[in-house]
């Protein structure tokens, strides 16, 4: 009988039969929707003015639920058709929680990762959970389920073992998968994850080495064939540092901020292990507001938005690809 | 006209009026109810099995409505009733969201917190958030409106500052707190938190560093008479680790797990200064399930668990005045 794969070989699979190494961030901004205008705001103009759009915890509290569903709804058909302008030239996805939560539409999040999941995709919540026992373990229960749409999520590492174990313990009995917070990819994540150690080591490498260790404990090497189920998040502005990780752990590595903070190609390269898989790079603005791009906004417009979306997932993943190939002297077409 | 009071001067001002520094901690799990046997289960066995009872996100999906709601009903009622029972003998309450999310009720959550500040308490939504950027401001937005029942909630400080300003920035604006993790009162806290730097520090020292430094930054001292609107958290089980971060910053603290992991009154006076106040120590299990606590079963049963709580709230309040009082030479009564 074959064994049952974990969350990260699921996802190298995937990457396989897509040939595509690039996870299409989703993170849903009501005043960002391009066809918004049309759609909601101008058939409710008193509902869903500008200085109101962003209080929407507010707003569910005294309009009638009319408003609120119609933002729903909206906000629902644009993750949808995002979803399926993608889907089928990239393995994964990654959903922002915070989006959700900020509108106070939590169910929407669920509704939407379970669209992505029936879509084929790796579904990644981007929810960056902590805490420690019982409380981690029921966070893990919020998500990481056995009928749960998701396939994996990130989690932060602040707390160490019995913050991060309830996570992986009910991940690997469900087959699913966690990304630990290991450099994140914003200017001043230096601050903390920089600190320089006694041992010479910066608080960033003492954590890979945590997730080496969480990894090998959780799903150790000799009960499988490659990648653990225990991931690491890595930024994809921070190139130096992704090198450094990579000589650290085996743990499949999530690379966000692709293309977004004025990361390349090249530099989330040294991700990827020889046979050019291992790693997944996240573009979430790049792909969602593809149609404003300097390179498509002649192609395409507001309304054809979702298909400059998957213009620049498929460019994104030849060029990552080709950056591989060129790092690696692979032929990865 | 006297300056509107920021939301730690509140709580000072509440821990005055009651005269307590204890924190009414409410992690509800549905297991753990002392009436759901009578109430729920018994009623509705097929739909609240044992096996079930942690799998509520999935039983939403194929159960019909009435289940669902008779389990939020039932969580919503516990909460009541822990908050009716507490809410004259302390000042504040921490709920957890992430009991809550597990079982796909963040409507609950929310309704409870409302109750919580209808009845006067000093709101903390323990929620733990941390991302960057945008997505920061999303989870500010999310908890920290203007309209929002929350006074205050807890953040991770592992991005540094560009993920920790916003939180900071929309509560400032809407007279919110925040309480950034420093040192948490788990086992395996040192992993990450504890470890030594090159300069001498521990990460959870410089962590304060930070905390002080965007305290003074965001709600400068001679903008007010006493406490910013930034506290620190740091866990009652390790002492030593609070006298270094009183040492280190004046930020208002948070003590969680007081009476829960082994930690005494006597181990969290220092968290106080010399006017014994600027700090809350929270009891959630202690509190919660007071009725079952060796000096509490003889006098209280699961009927009356509620009264429990209330004396346990009241007994947790002298211990701390009285530990105060000794550490200080003051008079609380």
């Amino acid at each position: 009988m074959e064994k049952e794969k974990n969350a990260m070989q699921r996802l190298n699979d995937l990457i396989k039969e897509k040939n595509s190494r690039v996870c299409a961030g989703l993170d849903p901004e009501y005043s960002n929707i391009p066809f918004v205008v049309e759609d909601s705001i101008s058939t409710h103009p008193k509902l869903f003015g500008n200085e109101l759009r962003l209080k929407v915890r507010d707003i569910r509290s005294f309009i009638k639920k009319d408003a609120a569903d119609i933002y729903d709804e909206t906000i629902y058909k644009y993750c949808k058709e995002y979803i399926n302008a993608i889907k089928d030239v990239v393995p994964a996805i990654k959903v922002n929680s915070a989006f959700f939560e900020r509108d106070g539409n939590e169910e929407i999040y669920w509704k939407v990762a379970e669209f992505a999941k029936e879509n084929g995709l790796f579904v990644i919540g981007d929810v960056k959970r902590a805490d420690s026992g019982s409380t981690s373990k029921a966070y893990a229960e919020a998500f990481l389920f056995a009928g749960s749409p998701f396939d994996a999520i990130t989690i932060n590492p602040y707390f160490g073992t019995d913050g991060v174990m309830p996570f992986l313990e009910l991940a690997k009995k469900n087959g699913k998968g966690v990304f630990v917070l290991v450099k994140t990819s914003n200017k001043s994540s230096a601050e903390v994850q920089d600190l320089k150690l006694g041992d010479g080591r910066f608080v960033y490498e003492a954590v890979a080495d945590l997730v080496e260790k969480w990894g090998e404990e959780v799903d150790p090497y000799n009960e499988r064939n490659d990648y653990n189920m225990v991931g690491a998040e890595v930024g994809a502005t921070y190139s130096e540092q992704i090198k450094k990780v990579v000589g650290r752990t085996d743990a499949f590595l999530l690379i966000p901020d692709y293309d977004d903070q004025g990361a390349t190609a090249n530099d989330v390269a040294a991700a990827f292990d020889k046979q050019g898989t291992g790693a997944i790079v996240n573009s979430s603005r790049g792909i969602m507001q593809a149609y404003k791009k300097e390179c498509w906004k002649d192609k395409y417009s507001e309304e054809t938005w979702a298909e400059a979306s998957r213009a620049e997932a498929i460019r994104a993943t030849n060029e990552i690809n080709q950056a591989i190939n060129k790092f690696y002297g692979l032929n990865i077409c």
